[in-house]
């Protein structure tokens, strides 16, 4: 037996996430056929986070236990014949018996894409969140700093969280203008469910001047309602899983 | 009346072309039923060229004449509310009456984006041709420059086209890398049906040595089975009309 940890990339348009769900199809489902198709057996797929529906990845490790007939490097071009477009099988590693692809996660770095172009750019709509009037990136950083630290992220998670722990390390967060993208990314030892897309939801309210710099200084106390709203899953990407 | 010029952009993904056919959504027929919402009229449009299936365009202009009842700039706004995310309207303005979106037009650019990574990007398959062999873009470049000034380009289109006259002047053409992606761009004061594709199918062949520096030579004398494959049309991106 050996495990092997496999870097995919996805665009997470057509799926209900990461995890399988009990409507809709999830990557780890797709990904399980591809290699039960190999293997000729079912494996079971530990991947790094779930991802909700929508949400794409650039990077996202998983790993399975398999016997050695199959050398590990022949994953990678073995999967991609069987997987479709949206999915990619980007390097396939053994890994020690006790690595764990989520729990030996050290960090993840999300970006968000906001096209602030007057006009929808049609070419990027699968990938970006549209807000025409022109963000104040000075503000919406002024919040990301605010951020940054341990903190308890309560207010900033959907009511759906299933854990207690409510407390998370944010190391870097910022945001960035090219051109007319606005790209807000975020580093940190993990996120609540819905954490970075409530987060970006905030940086908007900063830029609009709903949050003000006394907002600020408490924010961690306000409730969930007088903090941002959970943008929509296409901008985001889970950019980096740090091991 | 009026005659108003529309500079749009679209994902080409899901649309037959511009030009309505038997089968399939043209991008023409979306955008004369968000017109005709706003006008209580179907209005004729006129595009600056024919784009095939899935051909996608960052800049595309299409004219109609209309009466004076809407200002020209609420097009903009009006037309984005009513057409879906893949077909945006950039600007509407006022020309005059013998402008012709089509026959006004002096040139075009193309691009075709290459993904020449080991694995193809899930994040740019909507968008780009993935080729895993490493592409030599000096070789690419030889045959670009071939290109360029006025030849017969017969050989270089579809025997479906329907012109009689073959020649066609290319003012520019060459390939750069960028990271992962081979960018082909031309331009052009014309195009027969399929031209840049099959010249990129050839730059191709010019990279792998099918074709070599004496076929270069003769270029404009090989039979169509000669020269390179009519790549697939999502790579393809109409880039910019020159009036």
């Amino acid at each position: 037996m050996k495990r092997v940890l496999l870097k995919i990339s996805y665009d997470g348009t057509n799926y209900c996430g990461w995890q399988v769900q009990p409507n809709g199809k999830a990557v780890q489902e797709t990904l399980q056929d591809a290699l039960e198709e190999m293997l000729k057996e079912r494996v079971n797929l530990t991947g790094c986070s779930r991802t909700d529906a929508g949400v794409h990845a650039r990077e996202f490790y998983c790993h399975f236990d398999c016997s050695e007939s199959i050398p590990t490097a022949a994953f990678v071009p073995g999967l991609n014949r069987l997987l479709p477009d949206d999915i990619a099988v980007l390097t396939a590693t053994d890994v020690a018996p006790d690595f764990h692809a989520r729990y030996s996660a050290k960090g993840k770095k999300y970006t968000y894409v906001i096209d602030n172009g007057v006009v929808a750019d049609p070419l990027i709509s699968r990938y970006a969140l549209h807000i025409k009037t022109p963000l104040d990136t000075e503000k919406m950083n002024l919040l990301c700093s605010a951020l940054v630290g341990t903190h308890d992220f309560k207010s900033f998670s959907s009511s759906k969280r299933t854990v207690t722990d409510t407390f998370r390390t944010i190391s870097e967060c910022g945001v960035e203008k090219k051109d007319n993208l606005v790209l807000l990314s975020v580093t940190g030892n993990g996120f609540l469910y819905n954490m970075v897309r409530i987060i970006v939801g905030t940086a908007i309210d900063a830029s609009n001047g709903k949050l003000n710099e006394k907002d600020l200084e408490g924010l961690f106390e306000l409730p969930r309602d007088e903090i941002g709203m959970t943008v929509p899953a296409k901008g985001l990407f889970l950019e980096k899983v740090l091991y």
